[in-house]
């Protein structure tokens, strides 16, 4: 198979799983740095900041480059910073998102904002959601960092930040833009900032309907790992195929 | 026009607009009182109770029965006893919702319910909806007291019950039965509760998509007045004609 400069490697059911690292996936990233290829780590997880989740990959053996880890967090900081310079965010959300905003310079204000910004928060209230409304009725941009709609726990599937979004977007009439796969602005954000084309860049991933349909989203060749959420017979059912199905990442050449 | 024995009038936008009572609704429920018809009240209102509702149509000059106020609340607990005796409940709303159901001896309980209900509740936070879709996904019945995706306020439209009940039902995939308008429950309470026979029962309300719908939905006559919600041009406008279309309830004998 090819080889690219940019692999782009989703994390949770890819580089681990809850608290387990995938070794075949270990081994995969130590390959690609031995040849001097740093790569790219792409999970829609807004909660954590870019440190903690260089941490969390450092427990699984995995060491990555701080700025090389794009979360849905710092993909959607970056986002306001290029496309709505200046403007000011009424944000929703836990510390992966505020350092993502800080990061970038943004200005957060506590209401009358520009741009509604919905991340996952432990800590939701009605009045922060309230505001959300108020300010989207007003005219604010409405940003969410990703569609998903549960998320595993010890305890089951606790609802995420989809389900936040879609109650926002129930109640003011108003559609979010997502910046999380399978949306491709993570991509492109990569692309953008590091100058990749397109044909340099590869999405590796478990999940066909995040991973693989964010590669397909933004036109880079794409790789399912059978590590994780969909099924590799589900994966080959689909219309739109990914360009490589492999078991694990042992598969993979570099 | 025909006469009926039960005549179910809507609150807001029917007998009050917010704070300030319309005329034309309070003299017609004091017609219906000298007649000795004793007016039904139906609200798809769920945080207040019987008690506060009675107390508020007080104020206006509205002298209510208390066992003719029919709330969301009051529907979703007549609900449950009815069609779930013995069966426990996990409850998200306020105090009108509490109360409903102390007063059909509901057992309450904060997890592993067989029985999800949901109302407006202005301390809402993660772990109660964390909690309903926990036992949702577990099995639960999920109900939910009305639909309303937003309610006006002096700050503006902020969010309300069915945009909460949405966030649950889109993070479990499961979809609740609402108990208040446009759904006949409330109706049909009514009925069964005081053996009122459809044809003897009249709808009144200025919401087309609640109360007239409710109404039709049931099968019993409809009244649409021009005095809230829903513009009498729109209401023209519609497949389904509500029974009579009047200006204001100074319109109706009785």
């Amino acid at each position: 198979m090819k080889t690219y400069k940019a692999y782009c490697v989703d994390l949770d059911g890819t580089v681990y799983r809850g608290t387990e690292p995938i070794s075949s996936a270990v081994s995969f990233v130590r390959r690609l740095q031995q040849k001097n290829t740093e790569p790219f780590f792409v999970t829609n997880n807004a909660s954590m900041t870019q440190l903690q989740l260089k941490q969390k990959l450092a427990r699984f053996g995995v060491s990555a480059q701080l700025p090389r880890i794009m979360s849905s967090a710092i993909a959607a900081a970056k986002y306001i910073k290029r496309w709505y310079p200046g403007k000011s965010v009424y944000m929703i959300g836990s510390e992966g998102l505020e350092q993502a905003l800080v990061q970038e310079g943004i200005e957060r204000v506590g209401k009358d904002a520009d741009i509604v910004l919905m991340g996952i928060d432990p800590s939701i209230n009605y009045e922060k959601l309230a505001q959300a409304c108020l300010d989207i009725r007003n005219g604010a941009v409405f940003l969410s960092t990703n569609r998903d709609l549960a998320f595993p726990s010890e305890r089951g599937l606790l609802p995420g930040n989809g389900a936040f979004t879609t109650l926002v977007a129930a109640s003011t009439g108003v559609d979010p833009v997502y910046i999380g796969k399978p949306e491709m602005h993570m991509l492109e954000a990569i692309s953008h900032e590091f100058g990749y084309d397109k044909s340099e860049m590869v999405m590796i991933g478990d999940n066909y309907e995040t991973d693989i349909l964010a590669g397909l989203n933004f036109g880079v060749d794409t790789v399912h790992v059978n590590t994780g959420v969909t099924p590799m017979e589900k994966v080959l059912e689909k219309e739109q195929q990914p360009t490589y199905i492999v078991e694990d990442l042992s598969f993979l050449k570099v």
